[in-house]
């Protein structure tokens, strides 16, 4: 039968996001996901490295080796990628406002290595329009960002040809909530605000455009919805197709082809009942896989536990499995296009591509994807703040969460049973282990390596050769950041809150219900009060960007009546103690994802109580249960997580909680 | 969007086949699945009760409540059904030989509930051409079980016209190595075979054919090539139109449509890393249900432990839950047919059904399902023997058993802990219930109604009626198949064995390899044994009839040079020992699937033992690691398992194992 069938598509790059502890606790574990049949790497980097800084800076405390791998300097580049060829490996890297250091190390180590760089095959996520938008892990301003950008795409044509130095992310649009025409519309805005500046840059020539955009790719989300997801790729490919043509002149239609990599949908994804999570995943990958003419080049999938903390071996191993069964155990690879001439996704593709078209001609309008981040943020803050009132009512259905969520108990294990935990001593490690490399290196170079990168910075000069200089002398992840910063400034942006509040008694609120009084029941109730409505501070302590959480509780806390302080992410405990005493505040709620919360949490409640605010501190974040009874000892008042997805029993709750503080 | 499109398509009936111990025990568990969301049931039935023996028979002995719920009695149904009102539930049975009885019971439970019979909405599977090809649960003679078929069809188009008398199997065509041209071809041509005779048995009016066709559903598997099952599902929807209209004139569409029931397939489940049989039961189900215009009206998945033993109530809620997220997370049933007008589909589908019209022609020249069963069964044995070569070769990809063996430790449990085990006192007590319920009936009344029942057997009238008088006055199971077996006789179906074997130097039997010569290579070795080749007595005993095993090792011994006796399914203990007496073999092995390893074999043992065979006995099954200890313990030489899937391996170790008793 095959005889009568086409070639067989050559299978995606198959990878699995991982990074943790260190750089050769990471080494090994790629080693072990290499043996399993991982055909590609993508590393996950720690906080602190994605936001240029070292493991003993203040900054980094409690987040080193967290939620991925510390890559400090080029020793750590060394132990990460040891017996692995660099001239043979396809690596993905998530790094994004240190995307050219990260790259500057990597290249180092296979200079060292004596590979050819022009046989080095990659990616550097490097967007950091979606870093702004929703992941959080932005250092520089804007339009210094771009040049940052402009400066690796111009760098890696001329040098590493192989290599894609931005992959657009529609990824964190889709997590922050992003409909599938705003994925597609934003993604694409993002993508010709940095085409547009490359092209005007001076650094590459006209006839290059077509390489440039040849080696543009794009990383997509995939959710649960994996028709329209299917639409949406074919969508994403037609657009792509036509806008490099006709923006770009971009004759050869391979340089037209919208390439991209997928890791799936963690939105999705639950606490409760988190087996169901497995189903979910082979699912969302149906939508990136299923049509051959937009068939992802590498998938990455999460684990299903990815909701209850960072996942063990065996977890990763399962979501790898999940891809090989697909790959050799169907029949998917087989046939040409199972969706050509299909007439009900030809008109879903068209409707998604019209309305695309529509929402990026409008951000184009206020100026672009680096222009318009306010209006953007806004839309998606809306667009999330509009999904969880539909988990909430019931009429979007999660398995598990509002439907069905009777369960047998379950031998997959709960808690710190069924994760991985990182060894608390890391940290101290890393630090030590920084210091005795600033110790041992040469120091006269790295300061000349520095001053020469600050030079450029100043000159407008592209900064990946001293980016590479100083990573070959020794230089630091925090020194290179540092001097960045110095040169470009730093940026806090947007949060999208203020325009997404809506009036509380707008109907998609919902009746209230026995034990759950709807957001305008609450606010009825709170504007009773004699002392006036009650304040809530949301402060995300410590380095993680994921600011979904802590906007959503904003948005539902100001449709409840409260008023609200938010500052956005990345605030120090000190900082979070200095608003709770100006902004006196009857409730702080401290928002914490990466892991951390058994660090940050009590050290912002030590602050807050040394500067003399006794309101009750509440914490939301992905914490497993046994952390959470030790944060209610430590004197938390409450700890949501996501099984915690009804915001308005969240608001009636902390009402509650705010009305008995008040009676003292 | 949503007001864009069209209706939503109502979710399928979703259903969990299960069953065990006991009727009051199943009921209790299909009252825990009903409550977490199950919309039908689907009733496992032990073999006892499929081969129709009471609990107390010795044919039972070791099998009652092992692969699903004893039914020996009226008291049992009410039991089972206890609080599942049988004018509301969709029911589904999978029972075959004894298919009218247990409808019996079914009716006669209604009737003392009250129910209108024309309520009654459900399934009895009732097909019994597969058995004798397959699953091996037969008792009568072909044209005995035909007519019993006819009857059930007319009894139920008169009385309740809502139930569906006859699932037709290509479901366990495809457990037995069916090609998914095969599939299509013998399952129509077992329809074809039972419509002629409704037609031709003077019980169906000319004009109620329509009817009648509209009330047959066929019972499909889907395997994991799901783009092929996708076309399968398309081709047996066009081919059902077709052939219903020409051959029985059926005019109103709505009675050629094709109606069928899913059970996703077993055969590619694996014991090795059994976590990544939850992804293979995910893409199975899409095979039956992306095509909205050949979607199954009802599916039941099973559990991702089944290829280890029987499933927990969780192990069967994730399987629910599969289906839960399918239905209402995923998009969809919000559109219509996703392939209409696809061009690959359509052709493979066209292709699909052209080779499907070719084989049931061929088929229906050799007189229908019917009568070519031993040519269908050898067809089908040569299949299977084809997939175990290509696995065994690595031609066919199955992940975890040959690639990507390497694992990380399992949390999921292994062996006896992460199946359920069935309580060694629930034979006894059945035993106990039976012979109380037939000392508290009015014994007149049975036999009354088991002289009624046999003089409708003899006359050729309908069996329903006096069937259902049986079960009303207290008649068993055994005593309703004692008395068909009488008047209709017994059969033994064909072993398609000898049709298969081929030539031991074909080249798909592939090279030897260290540690694992060929099968050409121990048929070379054991020519050449000076006291002849060896012989192997392979025995299948108690009541179960998946045979695929020991077919395949029959098969593979033969082209390994072996002698080989096998004489079929379900023997006794007693009959293996007399082959063993009569036949001389070097080596007995022993195939056991319904999990009675422990009671069957040291009974066989000890039988071959006392008819002083000295040969070593070997066993292969789904059998836990404890099992395997305990078999050794007590004198079996080797335990074979689905990880042992190199047959070439076993042969070689077998002949390993004959050589050394020979010098012994």
């Amino acid at each position: 039968m095959s005889a009568t069938l086409p070639e067989r598509d050559p299978p995606w790059v198959m990878r699995t996001y991982s990074g943790h502890s260190s750089a050769r606790a990471s080494n090994a574990l790629y080693r072990q996901n290499l043996a399993r049949g991982q055909t590609g790497l993508s590393i996950a980097f720690d906080l602190p490295t994605q936001c240029g800084y070292d493991p003993d800076d203040p900054s980094a405390a409690g987040e080193v080796g967290k939620v991925g791998v510390p890559v400090a300097h080029l020793g750590h580049m060394r132990q990460l990628l040891d017996g692995i060829d660099p001239g043979v490996m396809n690596t993905s890297m998530t790094i994004n406002a240190t995307a050219p250091w990260l790259l500057g190390l990597y290249v180092a180590n296979a200079e060292e290595q004596g590979t050819d760089l022009a046989r080095l095959a990659g990616t550097t996520q490097n967007d950091i329009v979606k870093e702004y938008l929703s992941r959080g892990t932005y250092i520089f301003p804007p339009e210094a960002s771009r040049r940052l950008t402009v400066d690796t795409i111009a760098w890696t044509l001329h040098t590493t040809p192989r290599w894609n130095p931005i992959n657009v992310c529609s990824y964190h649009l889709q997590e922050a909530g992003a409909t599938p025409v705003q994925e597609l519309a934003y993604a694409l805005a993002t993508a010709v605000g940095v085409l547009d500046a490359v092209r005007d840059s001076g650094q590459v020539h006209r006839d290059e455009m077509g390489a440039v955009v040849g080696r543009i790719s794009f990383f997509v989300n995939a959710g649960i919805r994996f028709v329209e997801e299917v639409c949406k790729m074919r969508a994403f490919t037609w657009l792509w197709d036509r806008i490099t043509q006709e923006r770009y002149g971009v004759a050869d239609p391979k340089h037209r082809r919208f390439r991209y990599g997928v890791q799936v949908n963690s939105l999705n994804l639950t606490e409760q009942q988190p087996e169901n999570n497995v189903q979910r995943i082979v699912l969302e990958a149906l939508g990136v896989l299923l049509s051959r003419d937009a068939r992802a080049r590498a998938l990455q999938l999460p684990a299903w536990n990815e909701a209850l903390g960072l996942p063990r071996p065996w977890d990763q191993q399962w979501s790898l499995r999940i891809q090989q069964v697909l790959a050799s155990e169907t029949d998917l690879l087989e046939y040409p296009d199972i969706f050509g001439g299909s007439t009900v996704i030809e008109a879903r593709t068209a409707e998604l591509a019209d309305a695309a078209m529509v929402e990026l001609q409008d951000v184009l309008e206020l100026g672009g994807a680096f222009s318009a981040l306010d209006t953007i943020k806004a839309r998606l803050v809306s667009s999330q703040a509009e999904r969880t009132r539909r988990i909430e009512s019931g009429d979007l259905t999660v398995v598990g969460v509002n439907t069905y969520t009777e369960t047998a108990p379950s031998p997959l294990g709960a808690g710190t049973r069924s994760i991985l935990l990182v060894d608390p001593a890391t940290e101290a490690e890393l630090v030590a282990d920084v210091r005795a490399w600033r110790a041992g290196r040469d120091g006269d170079a790295v300061r000349a390596a520095l001053d020469e990168l600050r030079r450029v910075c100043a000159s407008g000069e592209n900064v990946m050769p001293a980016t590479i200089a100083l990573a070959s002398a020794g230089g630091t992840t925090g020194e290179w950041a540092g001097a960045l910063r110095q040169e470009l400034g730093q940026y806090r942006a947007p949060t999208g809150v203020a325009g997404a509040a809506r009036r509380p008694n707008r109907s998609s609120d919902g009746p209230s219900e026995p034990g759950r009084p709807s957001l305008a029941a609450t606010a009825a109730r709170v504007r009773a009060w004699p002392d006036g409505p009650p304040r809530l501070l949301v402060g995300k302590p410590g380095l993680d960007g994921h600011s979904n959480g802590a906007e959503q509780i904003a948005v539902a806390a100001r449709d409840a009546g409260f008023e609200v302080v938010y500052q956005g992410i990345r605030l120090s405990p000190a900082e979070i103690a200095g608003a709770a005493r100006d902004e006196d505040p009857d409730v702080i709620g401290l928002s914490i994802l990466s892991g951390s919360h058994l660090q940050l949490v009590p050290e912002v409640l030590r602050l807050v109580r040394a500067a003399r605010v006794e309101a009750p501190v509440v914490v939301g974040g992905i914490i497993p249960e046994e952390d959470r009874l030790t944060l209610l000892a430590r004197g938390v008042a409450r700890v949501y997580t996501p099984k915690d997805f009804e915001l308005s029993r969240i608001m009636a709750d902390l009402a509650d909680l705010v009305e008995a503080t008040r009676r003292g």
